[in-house]
């Protein structure tokens, strides 16, 4: 396990903090590393650290953990300031990875606004929020089932529109699959698409997007 | 080939017309069938006849062929009367399915309105029928690709909605299983889904919902 | 989690009572949906709620819970009536599909006959039935593994024939897509599909179908 | 191409006569492989023998050619007796199968009787035939689509019951998966199946039960 | 639950015992099953019977369980007689399965030879049976993985060969369906195929042939 | 097809060009857009138009196309200027989705570098290149087969990537799933995906993240 | 298209011949290839080069073409020495895949041993060879359907087998993946597998292996 | 159960040590194969041995055990010398099965260097160590998600790789499907493939390398 390697270089090129995905990872793996990161007074962020998973580092009781995202931050994340992010869900059982993704954005220091249950199933519901949405230059939609809302919003606002599709659901809807193809397939030009559950991603390709600004 | 057995009773006993699906079927197989029904005086609805192959049969002159819907009439079909059935599709290329259901229909006398291009990636276009596709009893929802129409359909009107997934769109999209999963997927409570292109399936599918209100 | 709507517009123009789907939602979210309704006077029908969930909510004493189903009714049900609709399954492992349709159908006050196990492997079962099937309106049809019986259904009877494939089996029947795309290709005209094991689903179909008589 | 060996061991192991799979071989192989069968004068069934391939055949006029089942005779077949083999097709897209099932037997020496058209969407048509179809041995069984023309005949009769499914239909129907699997989930038991379109292969499965028989 | 129909008049038209699948029902159903079979003095096989589940039973004492192939008979089995069927396993996964055939012949009264890891990536296992193989009239062959064992077989003897998957093995074998396409798309002439794990079905169709024997 | 509706009140609510999806549309559907197009004086682009039907069409000599994206300009495209996208593929094969995604740019007034065949089966060929994609603000990949450029590149560059996976290849890679599937799967942090071979969506993507920058 | 870059530091590298995969280029692209070469005095082989494409080919005349393998030589390939290559098909229509092997190897100056036609669905065939192949380091075993012949073979010889599953067969079997599977399923020991299809993928794995000798 | 052969003839004749796969195995079949390997007095390599199966067996003691390989030596493993093999693996999750390969290839004498954590999504990590990975003549590379690593290594080192998929990840990398797709349709030529998470497999390709070589 002394191979691992934090991936310091990578966090400089491209300009992300540091990250750890603990889904295939065991209590020990992840207690060395946050040895490692101790040592070398780094902080990070912890991924799908599930809440069993959690309670039995050693580490834990030094970790910010939110258990409905499933991340944890080791050491001091970044001070937050307001960004031009917002992030919406479809239903209720999309919250846990529209958190992971505005977990990720504030580790880093980018604030995001949250917009929950605005599935077009309920049109009202995100017409209410449309003019409001228009505005920011970023929209991460987390949806699963059958995924609309990117297809619906992408023909309304003109800003960066990243999907995520849920695992959400049953019957055909179970993995996600059904959510994925059809926000690849959206009829709205120019949505973009990240894995299955992957609110980290998309916090991820926010930043991209919003450090390009800052270069411009 | 003798042993085809049109499917009277059939007719008769579910209600529906006499119909003959003929992609599988050569221009001799089906020009049997067609002798056969004129010999008993039946009127007949083809589906799936390529135009290639309608040019090639001997009846050819004697029917009233769509090439857009690939479908004809042998015989006379019903006189068509206006019925409470909407027939609506997401994009151009959904066309030639909701015509084939239209035709369908027609074949058995129920006039069908179309409204056409109403895909929810450029939602004003749909907010402006809505209160119209409203006062429909049944509505036939034709789509592909992302397959959002049936769901937003689905929050804002009280009819019965019959969807179709269609086969229109490239990667993902590729023959239509995508379309079909989403509309499986629906968020929105009651839609009911038909095999991908089968137009002819959605309209038998309405004629049981509108034969049920005769029976009331 | 104060962002949860309750979709009261969307019962209001659809016409269904109000549901809440609790397989994604953790024991405290659908406790504070509950408390929502309550404060409101809302009934509300709860579906996919295990009994392992249910026995931990707050409000689990005031509700009319049935475990085969894992559906609930919190506050009054509607007075139910019988109406014209048939639950149909091919053998036991469907009931408690056919029980989430039947109780969904309840809540809103349509009863409804369920006649069990008559799967076309053992057909004389379905022919004994048969007569007092083709009286029904709709007949919902729920079956899982080759899910023959819509098919025969279909050519037999006149009524709307709404076709719930199950999850039931092993091998390539496992998951249920073997059964809904069995149901999808079905030779029998206008049968229509809803997603594997969606009871819920097939029942407010049923009810679509029952509003637009009222309104003819 | 030299390397071709004709499998004249396993036809004598197992009792088959020679049977040559044209569909990926090349007029000058298939030229060949007639060539090496006329000088040791061994009859051969050719399956899978399109009507352009054959007409470019050197040998193409000594063979005895069916173009709807795509199959040749080289050679002298056995002579035909009657067997205790029906063939059934649930539609007329199925009978190219069916057809080369029924020649496969012939080449060998084995009557079948075929009935076709008796899909269960018009149950009525398999229940006039089903007293008959109860006095065969074994019944072949071909049927695409949603294929519940096997179980409905695995619960009614005694018989062997080898199912073949076809690539007949579109959409979810496409390529025969759908039958295959409807097949192989069965609720009936002790159906039997083999590959997608595979006439030859259930008539070889048939075979071996009939001379199963005569070592009895 | 009273609706649950023993399904006699099948067991009497084609012939087989009583059989009930027991994965989908409940402790409670089952029981309910054994009550209403033994007011009927009915024997009956019980399959996919969990050992847990079984213990639950109230009727357990009185079943001849048999943990490794999942099967319990209630009441008399039939008395058994050497029969001319032989079941061989490819490696020692696949014997619950085996047994499951086994205990189903048997339970009609047809004694079969077990031949177990014989698997052709230990070539000259098999070849030491081979001859011993070549007699009987019915070979029952269940594997998993490449499930390479029915082609090879199938080049070697002439008898019924009824080829079962397993779902053993993991990556591309997970679940059964590599083991369950080689089988379909085996090479050698005439080998048929039943659902994977299904060795209850794989005894039926050797019953069927069995049967077919005695009638001849 | 009178029904067909420009889609303007779109391109001016997100800023996109009019774009026409032409692959599942006929010659006389095209010539009716281009007149449509003609007589409100709008610029237009077309995708996906087949040299073949593009031959037909009667409009064809006033469009400036491209053979090798399979891309028109009906009218005046934007004049173009500078931007900051750079353009990579893999492979020779992949260039004519990245034409598609250039030319959608032009069209708009974006001009892009295009830097081809730097897959990283050899590295060196994208090491030497790799400085200078650092500047970029967006880069789009394009990469068919496994697939493996975003990654690399993905740790390498701090700005945007969007990748598009192209349904180059054959046997696993038959249709691009490989190359989605291990896209959406990248290691590397912030990488977006848009559907098989949409160049033409990508370069939508793009334009999203400029106009975003425009109103910072 | 001058941005194409002949891979010449790869095959330093790595120590190959120059190839170029034909089948998503053009015949331009092709001949401009072809004319680089030239000017650098390169060998090159060509791969799926259809003959169609091959006939257009301006460079034509100058290539030795062998259309089986739908491979070609530009310049000298490397003189020819015996190598300890076998290549094995299992039938006939897997030999222009077996062929494309041998003429990649031919074309480095590896010369390889064919056997044709020993599917072990005649296993006497490959009895008769099998001590002949035990003398081989490296087997090549070409075989599409059930896939089979790896799995006997990885059983009875020592040497490094290299599985090349093809398209060949209908049903499951289309398009080689129930062999892909098969082959990775195998259960013995060892046995390796590259793409559907891929002769010249399995020739390089074969040149890796005896390049690794030379070093020792 | 005692119908278990140890497949010793097959370790004579392909030259590797006994192994057996415990996964569907029960305890007691586990600790009988045991029981008839002391007799024996053979060693053995257990693969796939949970660590609760392992805790349960009667010989746990005697056994040599790692838990992260879930892998077991019973009797005398072959003592290990410096042999010509490198595995790499691309993250931490991807250990487990890269110790499996190793703990194989010990277990017959052959030591293997390891190094971890080299996926390209930090190229730098790998660029530091590639003149090291040149000088192998055998290099097992395991890598799950998009599986990119294999490519790159292709393309610079000239020795055989021998790449295994993992099913590390989730969405569309769950189960390891992608990254199998992935390597499979490596751009870099003659990289080979075994199974998802086959660790042993891959060993045992390295062996047979390892062993023509020593027959040179």
């Amino acid at each position: 396990m002394s191979d691992f390697l934090l991936d310091v270089p990578r966090a400089e090129r491209i300009g992300f903090g540091e990250a750890v995905f603990c889904a295939g990872k065991s209590v020990a793996q992840i207690d060395a590393i946050l040895d490692d990161a101790a040592g070398r007074r780094l902080s990070m962020l912890l991924t799908r650290l599930d809440e069993d998973k959690y309670r039995k580092l050693r580490h834990g009781a030094a970790l910010d953990y939110d258990a409905l995202s499933r991340t944890a931050y080791a050491g001091e994340p970044a001070p937050v300031a307001a960004s031009s992010v917002a992030i919406v869900t479809a239903g209720t059982s999309d919250i846990p990875v529209a958190r992971e993704a505005a977990r990720t954005l504030a580790f880093d220091g980018y604030g995001a606004v949250q917009i929950d249950d605005v599935g077009v199933a309920g049109l009202w519901r995100l017409m209410q929020r449309i003019e409001e949405l228009r505005a920011y230059k970023i929209v991460i939609v987390v949806a699963g089932m059958d995924a609309a809302l990117p297809t619906v919003l992408g023909g309304l606002i003109p800003g960066c529109i990243i999907a995520v599709p849920t695992s959400v659901g049953y019957g055909v809807a179970t993995g996600g699959r059904a959510a994925l193809d059809a926000m690849l397939a959206s009829c709205a030009p120019g949505v973009v698409v990240v894995n299955i559950d992957n609110g980290y991603g998309a916090a991820c390709a926010a930043m991209r997007v919003i450090k390009s600004h800052k270069t411009s």
